[in-house]
């Protein structure tokens, strides 16, 4: 089945080739980017030589109509809306790894991101890909709005909690960390390894666009209408996202009260592994892979439960969630090209 | 004066070397270590060559008196609470860099630490070295029990606003993140570089034996009993802790209210700095150096408020702050030999 | 095809069952260490869950001939020699990614490991596994002893070069740099996270082990005796060797000579990539994959040649390559189960 | 004194504001900057609030001549040779801490830097500010050419063994080996943290700017001409530079016959330190320092020599060294303002 990759330069899109080069299934037809078009993508990644030496082409939605039967977008906000309404009526099913069509209102998308939106009609068919959540809607599918890496991470981490009954919804609090591949390839001060390096740093505490995403999220499943206070942190490595989520805990829960019910939610979400009493994961163990580690501290003397969530954010935050999503659109086994052993140390 | 160094092996006891090596006032007359003894500072630390190249000695009580006027002991755990007692009736004052003299419980000290505790009437003379809050005490010291890392950067963070009533006693998680060094020179496989490097772990939550430190400080400060939400994370970097602290704002304050209420509150606390709106301290910005730095975010949407606190652990965290109280106890300028710019990058 | 490995719980061993969980033909059998046995995998190394739970067991000759077909071993130096003669007698074909059967002479051996010798019977009938160099032996072997990091990349680097003439036997000199998990997990100042981060260090100048390993292949293949100049780096990253060779031109080869003689050399070989002139690989190009990258700079100015070659030290340097041999032992396509695409960013 | 920094922004001007914020003598009175003029210098790096917060300046030339004693210039190059000759006849002496005024041959720096050479008559003026070298020169200059960071680190380890003719001048194999400050501030991809984290690359084979910095010194101070092979490395960390340098021994020197040479050598040189035989320097030794630490390793098979000589290339590879040559030129002790324990870990 031959697909097309949108933005195949940058990271997310990059970790694309890399899952896909092995999957049985999928093939990369086209890999599409506008900035570098005509060149080969070997030539800005050389660790590709060998493995995939395609050109970059850009991207006429006619072309790719008729030679790709789907398509990856792993674009940056603001791009992928202006394609992918046309692509459906062209009958080209899309995965959007960008937060171009998560956000259900227009005016909600305006106001975090600062873009305009996309269509409406777009987002009214576009499924929320949280693999775990939504299979049946994902099956059905044309296009896929992928989640972003932060709601990946808490979403999988509070949401049987918060369903159970478990921990009260106004008290939620995320405390976010990411590696800084999540800042894509783009160069700034920001990303620049002098200022980065054995540095850690607080940023956009309380103004980022994930929020509304989590926000939607838990109201679509729980009911539940939340407030989350979130905060984000640049950790000095390059890939790995832990959410350090602190709730009150709603009755006498305890630590191995949380464990039994995750287990029991998670019993058939292979990608979800929970944690045993007093083990907390670290984001090394899932990088390269699209696990999601989840461990919890009942703190008694404070009521506060402690979920601590981790996903490789180019993985489960990004390509490897989006290729599951593939596989569930298509009738395929979710892990399918996706049993990477976490790479460690 | 002559001062001596219990540890003077490990880093906190190497930080007092740096530091103390251009102190106007303060001379190293021995360099103390049970391990190490006999060795040259140099044969352990190559890069002191030329700089300092002592011999380690033994600590022998009466030896120690007639040489030195004032000992940092900046040893692990259970070690200082052996020796503090005799060595202050033989009025040689001690700044304990370690954990023994700060809890004023001793069943407390023995439920955290999990070993025996340091003897009452040393532990009733001891003072607590927060320096921005203990002056008047600490120039009177024969004592002083030297705050821990994580506890200074989270008082120093959240004490103006639980004594001014901004924000709900209850209410109060703290997500700490600490560089590597702050876990000493001990090899283990938890600071072993290929388990560490590119990687982020949670640790110890909600039972980290600075809690109670916290919490009886918090009480002493404001007469306020509280229970606070507490975890800690090793970053991988050298040196350095950032503490995110969440709290529930209790009136209308903004994020402009907090900044100018801490200005005011450490207007003569010159390691102290406030950070403008919109801008969080990283750690890098106070690398090397003594000061604490502090920003703010209320968020209106949660009525949280986030504030992010940073130090270097090894110095306001551990050695700098000995080296003020040390000046203060000397009624020298607070500032005496702590005037390291922060090297940066 | 069962298979065992011994050392199980090192790095070594854990990159053998990341690598083998997906080998289509190999099956891990027996997981086995002496230190931890009667653990689970999973309790040393939590990433393992739901991937491998096996229980690690003693080493019992009798017992492993009974169970599994070959077997791994990625042990210290000093431990293979005491077991591997016994298992050739019993059938069980070995691969040894120690370094007690690669060199030929025992007192070669002891000189340089400073420990017993395996026994001469075995010395004879291992055959050294550098697979681009020695297929026909391997696919004979009972015995392989794996290469070493640096020689693999070192030899792989330079053999082409030397066989073909271009470069002065007497002129060679290596300049290793290597990633911290080459130093395994024992703990150690020397990978100690505070003393190791943001920092470079030279160890082991001109009396590293594989010293004498690369001067015996280098004579196996082209019949020079040589005497190398081999320095050793500790670079602050996890995984990754680079090898950067100088040897001085014996004509006017040029860098493109360079680059046509070694894509002609290594045309049936695909796990070795030339790069192009300007362009040197960097050790990120080939993490987690069993690829070595090689580049060239001659510098007319000094007549001196410039090879850089790169690989993943746990897997071409070690884990990978000891599954190309193994599936060059078995009659498979040496590629099979290392399709990894290096991991990047 | 009052002096200015042109380039303030840029890492060796900061450097230079860490260093003279606590210098005796020195006085900042201009921060100047072209692309950042009017902005405060504590925007660009809050790590300075407090400590240093003027405003940045554009260049005058009349402006400055009027305010400062002395131009300290930390600028790319291809800037300072459009300023310097004007400032030098207003009497304002100027270090130059860019390539612009180092070498010679205005033909030889049109070769390697692709740039416009200085004026001939301020060629003529400079003198290369190798501190250890030329300090009868430096005394009485007026514009000191400061050395480039591998320059230093090179000619320190190899100029007393040259001079004392212990290796042949045509091996000379420099292995160089830098953190990611040496890149400076202006972002890339080559300085890209998701690019360079956990990564070691090779760089400039053979075609590096500082080639002939380094010939025309050897031969300034030897009179030997030399073609030196010179290969350049990035390293996953922030300050510090390693050469690796090999060479011919000429006689039957050994390790401690070198040792003891530059012992005797760099007996007066208070920054150069040298280590004992078995011990090499590594980059944190000297990091925030201005010393220079150099260990050897004579190969009896071989015939070569190894040097390991490090520095922190932002202050003896910058910004300290630069402050050296100031104190040196105004007739202050060399080591004023110079006197910072090296920050390890």
């Amino acid at each position: 089945m031959k697909v097309g990759i949108v933005g195949a330069n940058g990271y997310s899109g990059l970790e694309l080739i890399r899952l896909l080069t092995n999957h049985p299934v999928a093939e990369i037809e086209m890999l599409i980017s506008h900035s570098t078009s005509g060149q080969s993508i070997k030539t800005i990644y050389p660790h590709l030589k060998d493995i995939c030496e395609m050109d970059l082409e850009d991207l006429t939605i006619d072309e790719v109509a008729g030679r790709v039967e789907l398509l990856f977008f792993a674009t940056p906000s603001g791009v992928s809306s202006h394609y992918i309404a046309s692509l459906i009526d062209k009958g080209i099913p899309c995965i959007d790894l960008s937060g171009d069509h998560r956000l259900l209102d227009p005016a909600t998308y305006q106001a975090w991101y600062h873009k305009e939106p996309a269509p409406i009609k777009a987002l009214n068919q576009a499924v929320y890909g949280l693999s775990e959540f939504f299979q049946t809607e994902i099956k059905d599918a044309q296009l896929i709005a992928n989640p972003g890496c932060y709601p990946t991470a808490t979403l999988l981490g509070i949401l049987p909690a918060l369903k159970k009954g478990f921990i009260n919804k106004d008290s939620i609090i995320i405390d976010a960390k990411s590696g800084l591949s999540g800042a894509g390839r783009g160069t700034s001060l920001m990303t620049h390894f002098a200022e980065t390096n054995d540095n850690l740093k607080a940023y956009n505490l309380g103004s980022h666009q994930h929020i509304p995403e989590i926000e939607q999220t838990l109201k679509k499943v729980t009911q539940l209408e939340t407030r989350v206070t979130f905060s984000t942190h640049l950790v000095p490595m390059t890939r790995g996202i832990m959410c350090t989520i602190y709730a009150k805990v709603m009755g006498s829960q305890t630590t191995e009260d949380f464990i039994k019910e995750y287990k029991t939610f998670y019993k058939n979400s292979p990608f979800v592994r929970i944690r045993e009493a007093g083990q907390w994961p670290t984001t090394k163990d899932v990088s390269g892979s699209n696990y999601c580690d989840i461990g919890f501290n009942v703190d008694e003397r404070t009521g506060q439960v402690t979920i601590v969530s981790v996903i490789d954010n180019l993985v489960k935050g990004a390509a490897g969630q989006a290729i599951q999503n593939f596989n569930l659109m298509n009738g395929l086994d979710q892990q399918m090209g996706l049993k990477q052993v976490p790479m460690y140390p």
